[in-house]
């Protein structure tokens, strides 16, 4: 509809997740009345993820280097590991504070329709630190939804048999600040058969 | 949160309008994971803008040469000329087919308080139109709100003596598909000011 360069940014902005074709035309004329610097600065980020970002050997997780800040920080748990799906689920968990251990990222989840099987995740990668170091607990925190649970399903089979070690799952239950009333009938059936003395 | 430049890229994606923290993540991994191609055209488009976008020397519209595909249309009346705010305004009036004359974009609309006066809008390009084209009606296109008013009110000051002209301005009233009780006092107030014999 623009002209030239304006409707090729438009474009290709309107291509990202969540741009719809409003939010990329206003992002676009930000762009053009901005100072080159900051677009600058966005063409290099741009840059450096397309050359290539590293992952940690260990973990699999999003690194500077190597190995990870977290996998090369003494002060971390090596015996407890908490497995997620994805580098964004590592800084959820790390938000909590709670935890100290380290970190396993699969890089999704089980999904047989889109034909991810376990080759594809790093299941293989998790066997092998199994066997390396001396891990006593593994937190299985897939998504709770469908292929989060055939994945930690999977992997419950896998690891159930290993001598010594502990696997668990994230309580399921009812969101803290939520309202029984708008719960949904499976989560507030997890809370029920989940629930605790006091 | 992330490592390198991965947290770059969400950090430079978090600056722009209209994308939270959130959306910036979700598309840093979208990025991370899309085709080198595609990130190389979202990158070209980026440089294109930062080089310099042109604008067209008689109406002030993005223009990919130096005159806009508009205004070097013959078919478009020249007599008749529609002023807006922003070449997104053009895109809107363009869209609805009922308009065959041509347009000025003025850069925005008078707000004393963000120090935006006469001087900084296309007024003076536009009284140069008003001599050298036989413009015989402008319309006032400028957005319904207290700048676009006020500058529709400059500019009527400002063109109500040319011998020959007529100056009008686009309809305020209720929004087709509408409903009569959501709509404001102020609409709804234009829309019965404005009413018409049918």
């Amino acid at each position: 509809m623009y002209e030239g360069p304006v409707q090729d940014l438009i474009d290709e902005l309107g291509r990202l997740p969540g741009v719809g074709p409003k939010s990329a035309q206003r992002i676009a004329f930000h762009l053009l009345a901005a100072d080159p610097a900051d677009i600058g600065r966005l063409q290099d980020a741009l840059q450096k993820v397309r050359d290539g970002v590293q992952f940690c050997q260990i973990c699999g997780n999003v690194a500077e280097e190597q190995t990870c800040r977290i996998c090369k920080d003494p002060r971390r748990d090596a015996t407890v590991v908490c497995v997620v799906e994805e580098p964004k689920d590592v800084v959820a968990v790390e938000k909590t504070r709670e935890f100290k251990g380290r970190y396993h990222v699969l890089g999704g989840a089980l999904d047989p329709l889109s034909g991810i099987g376990p080759d594809k995740l790093r299941i293989r990668e998790l066997l092998a630190r199994m066997g390396a170091d001396d891990i006593k607990e593994i937190i299985l925190a897939t998504d709770p939804n469908t292929e989060g649970e055939a994945t930690a399903t999977y992997l419950i089979r896998m690891l159930r048999d290993f001598p010594g070690l502990t696997v668990t799952r994230l309580a399921s239950g009812l969101p803290m600040g939520g309202d029984l009333e708008f719960a949904d009938e499976l989560t507030l059936g997890r809370a029920l058969s989940g629930r605790r003395t006091v």
